[in-house]
């Protein structure tokens, strides 16, 4: 993948792309809004190798989703927090979650729930302007050299 | 990646996941939202290597996001269409275009608007039921077998 190319291109997808990367990095984000920090947390939660943790937790790092802290001198352990962009990733994960849920729900389900309340929580893409769920249909993507109207 | 897993466990990001798979993915899904649907055009506006488009593909039609069809017998070429769920994931790219926008955004960038009147459209995550942006640090996660209240 031309990562130049997400990374500079005019598509704010690629350009989110360009910072979240890959499937891992999804769930890692995932680990970090439920609270986990540390290397060996996120090992054990997602039972991922090693290596690849190392490279998407740096990726991660490098994209200012997360921020890598010294918790440690001695041993030198380091732990990893999310920064205002990486919480403002969850809720696109939480939208990840009702399609998952919606399409390929079979069996029990996690859920979101409010910590007030109890209440269950939805996630739902919607217009800002309106309130209105956006409907894909009616809407549609203009590069920035295309003409804004027909 | 433990792709069993992902399919079969408890959490619905996972769910998603599962059936989106990786950054070409989500790259294919928009062009697929922009009307494309042949694979030399996902290829030429992708700029993506044929083995891995070819896999990718297979992996959304697998997942159920995209609808192979044969549109020409002799030769035999397939187009492949959004299903239901394929449009349905398509708001969740809007939400990460508005991300990437936000977080990311230097330079000259695409944005959404809403066919019938030119306005832009941006995408907000919010709670279903009330309408509002959710913000992380007052939801939780809740896993099947986790008591919901503490």
């Amino acid at each position: 993948m031309d990562t130049e190319r997400l990374i500079n291109g005019p598509c704010p997808i690629s350009r989110a792309l360009a910072h979240v990367g890959d499937c891992w990095s999804f769930l890692i984000l995932r680990e970090a809004g439920l609270g986990r920090t540390r290397f060996e947390e996120f090992r054990l939660a997602l039972d991922i190798a090693p290596n690849i943790l190392t490279r998407r937790l740096a990726a991660l790092v490098a994209g200012g989703l997360l921020d890598k802290r010294r918790y440690s001198q001695r041993p030198p352990r380091d732990e990893y927090v999310l920064t205002a962009a990486g919480i403002d990733f969850l809720p696109i994960l939480l939208a990840m979650g009702e399609w998952g849920r919606r399409h390929n729900g079979a069996g029990s389900l996690s859920h979101v729930e409010e910590v007030a309340t109890g209440r269950e929580v939805r996630a739902l893409v919607v217009d800002a302007a309106t309130g209105r769920p956006i409907e894909p249909g009616k809407v549609r993507l203009v590069l920035p050299d295309t003409p804004s109207s027909s």
